[in-house]
């Protein structure tokens, strides 16, 4: 269950509801948002919703039997709009498009895809400085001063900033040159990174994990939302199956079904979800048709010479040409 | 290797150029289809193309190295047209969509299905007389009697039939009364099945296997391609994975691979590919934006009560919906 | 439920009783096998097992809830026992083992397997004569008069012939030749062939499917039981998953929990389990503690020049090895 | 490749070595552990060894084409040997145990488990005392105070500690009270985490991903060994696949592989990898067959009263019967 409190509620209330909650044999926690102040009850008995929407300091009641509470529809029926700012807001029923190299490079890697970007209206720019990599011997990003050299160029040309924290340290060292915290695959169950986050007052975009399952990509926004934060948005990017034609398999079913059981922004990961250039576009449409509020996807100048990912990556005039089909497609959409 | 035969090419030119082919430790593999007669070389050396091209007979040659040769666009780069006569056509560039019942139940039921299929212009039906099921104790379809009624009101209708075959024996039996033989996901690998459809002259759809690479269909369309029938469509239907949110995970990378990959039409089947009434239409749209060339779905007057999927069946208002709306992303797709 | 016939029942006992079954809301399926008459019924309501345990005409009934029936432990604790004549008996706590070539090949391969086995004491040899391929150019078998030539060769050595069955028109014309049909993992749900083969009276040995669930497979041996024929095994030979570095994946959790869900003898196939020869026998030792009762491996005079899985197959002396070690490691569990 | 230096090797000598490498174009990457001083060079031209290896201060070098490196065989015959001190080793060839409690939960507790291990010669206690859980209202351990006490009464007892760790700031904090770190499956690509893990100079074992392949596991090994820490265990503990009848599908294949390709300790988890506690003895057994060096299982007084993971923790009696088998199934595997 969860119990909203009304925003004026006095100890004693808060102490009468708790051990209503307990008597019902529910574990009672206790959580603070940005937001507002949430008692979540987790328990198996069936009750009666009256014995506890009467009393005094809640303004609002829900049973929610999932694992995940706070981040279901069942819940909270309006969809979460996440604001960066300067009028870039993410949200059901305003297509965003991310776009960037996987990794960031030089400046004058950064110059040019800012300039593709603005050439193409998009206001949010993708890109790695800490990147999870397979062998220990592979380029692993240029860190927090490629990422300091990136934030400045970025806010010149008023461009917002997602990029990926693999670890809680890293945490405080970004937050004055990111704009969305990018929660990567391999780190959706780290659950201290995901407590941490919940601690940060700016926006978390969690990836679906290698072979994660919806309701696991469900559970871990309920850490970072339980954790305080409420501004978060999620990631399809392929689960990993028997199937290597493709480097991943891209699971546009999760697209559709995540719209139905959150109130949280869905984005699309063509790039990754399908591993190969050719194919990025035709992905990405099929995402939007499926219900994405945006997509996310690598672009590089000469994607032949990127450091890593070049074989997903688009060039400026594939990713031009898809941005355009992308909006149309999402026109269409928005149509029926 | 594909060697295209002249249409009159003589023995002695056949025998001389099977000679060669084996001079070059190819094994050769005379195929003959209702167009045309070709010998496939399988073999791992590499060999100059001119040692062959110029002798008498040949009209044409192509090196292809995958497993399957005959199906692949690298040989034949015109796509296939499936031609079911009175102007219903399968082809690349022509959107058609088949729809019907699970299981083929009363002559009510069917007559309903023509009625929604004749509303919405829709001139393929499909449905199952046979069905393979887990469990023995499941109703197993109404058999050849079914197909024969059903036959005779589609016909009446200018409705078009396509149905699954399950075994060799049924072949000939089904012969009078389908339009397009269906093999479905527990026999893509049923190579004598395949086999014996390459001798037939009626159009076959291969659906993915339950856990299907993209390379294996490919494999079993070239069975039947090599025994003799060209006339072949691909069907993406969902494949099994970890994932037990939807029925299937429905791979739309397998779309955008196969189209690229074969010169052979590339059908969607949504209503198996997610499983879940409410979310056919999404992944439907999205498999147009994949690529595919035609759906096919599942519809029942009163879903509820079908014999079989009825939970992934739309009723007809959903249906109607659906099919504009596929039109209208089709038509979207194609000014691109 | 499964309600088992009296010898002497008479028709209008069975009337009685289908007719109660019909009344508490059960569809009735009769089953005839080689062993007695059974009544299954099945359908979701709870009913108390004393309405219809008294009736005349039931020698036993028994509530199974489970897709799969006949096939269960829950109604027939006491293991089933495969007799195949001349002392040769499969069963649990009876240890076999079932070797030879992937494929039959010439007299002198039968010859010198044959001499390999009685060196080494085995009873049971397995070999393909229908090879199931992914490419139509592949070898796909000697056929018939392979299986016939091999049948004289292993009678006058006194050795038992398993070999795969790939279709019903196949299963009269091996029926002379063959003393266990095996049913391939790409045929687990081939239907049809399961219903024909319940009605032989020879065992039959189902392999699980590519990517079957243990369940599925236990409803395709329930296909074969209520077709009428019990003398079944079923073969544990790897699931198929992403990963890549073994060709499959060997499930043995399956064989522990086989052994508990049914009474029929559970095999293992180490050879297709892992796909690669230095690492057959390390599975195979295992699958014995998972709970084997017996194994079926590939073995080869020369395994590279084998006419196919020559990278699985073991040579006579590894065969030997393990073949010493399986039997250790077999009396070691026995003695628990 | 792998250069090893020698212990007295100069900075000019070593900076030659270093041009030398860069100039064949490879990456030099230098690695100091607690045993040794390596160069690893990453590149994809062949070159010839001798251009190399007769250099001044080399005192080995190594072609190993992989992507891991220090921890293959190819490398290093000899097999890594971990000494927890007081006689406790783990080896290849002397089979070790760790058994314990899923969750830490008191003093209690602690002590009949201890009482448990004694009785049956084992020294090494596994117990979480911070536990990853998907959901964040679930118990999460009782941390570094369970961790103290824990560590007071293993320590009378002469018992050796394994517990997981599961962000950077817990290594320190863990380190007076653990006597080898485990990583567990959602962290095995917590790069940052194994990075950290190179550092320390306690062992480490490895768990294998939620859906990791061998070879990242091999690679999650090389971030630690090349961090600067040698001693390594890795750990097969199950995998995700479509098969939901167990909670894993536990990979015995790996085991084999994995003994072939590193030099490391291999460790089986039967309670994982089956999660049914029923068949945690079967698999366990098995996987001494498939060749682990060890098993690690959970155990508790009540499991059904256990905080987490009861389904597949054995109680004390089941638990002695399987360690004495599991001893006599590696006598005789060792007999071999």
């Amino acid at each position: 269950m969860i119990i909203q409190f009304e925003k004026d509620i006095n100890s004693a209330q808060k102490e009468a509801i708790v051990n209503r909650v307990k008597g019902l044999k529910y574990k009672p926690t206790t959580v603070i948002t940005q937001k507002g102040e949430y008692l979540i009850g987790t328990g198996k008995k069936d009750f009666d919703i009256r014995e506890i929407g009467h009393m005094e300091g809640i303004s609002d009641i829900h049973i929610v039997s999932d694992d995940y509470k706070l981040v279901s529809k069942k819940w909270k029926v309006k969809p979460t709009i996440i604001d960066l700012g300067d009028g870039v807001v993410i949200e059901e029923g305003g297509f965003q498009i991310m776009a960037g190299p996987c990794s960031i490079e030089s400046e004058d890697q950064i110059r040019k895809v800012i300039g593709h970007l603005k050439e193409n209206g998009i206001s949010i720019m993708r890109g790695g400085v800490y990147k999870p990599r397979s062998s220990p011997y592979s380029f692993r990003g240029l860190g927090i001063e490629g990422l300091q050299l990136w934030y400045q160029l970025a806010k010149e040309a008023g461009i917002k900033i997602i990029t990926e924290v693999m670890q809680v340290s890293q945490i405080a060292e970004m937050y004055p040159y990111t704009d969305i915290y990018q929660v990567g695959a391999r780190n959706t169950q780290n659950f201290n990174l995901l407590d941490e986050l919940g601690k940060v007052d700016k926006p978390v975009m969690i990836k679906r994990g290698i072979s994660g399952t919806i309701d696991e990509l469900l559970s871990s926004a309920e850490y970072v939302f339980s954790g305080g934060n409420e501004r978060l948005l999620l990631c399809e990017r392929g689960i990993r199956t028997y199937e290597s034609a493709t480097r991943n398999t891209m699971d546009l079913n999760a697209i559709a079904v995540l719209k139905e059981k959150t109130h949280l922004p869905v984005i699309s990961d063509p790039s990754h979800g399908i591993g190969i250039r050719d194919f990025v576009e035709p992905i990405a449409l099929a995402s939007i048709m499926a219900g994405a509020d945006g997509v996310i996807f690598e672009t590089h100048e000469k994607p032949e010479e990127a450091y890593s990912d070049g074989q997903q990556t688009l060039n400026f005039e594939e990713s031009t040409k898809m941005i355009n089909r992308m909006r149309k497609t999402f026109e269409l959409r928005e149509s029926f």
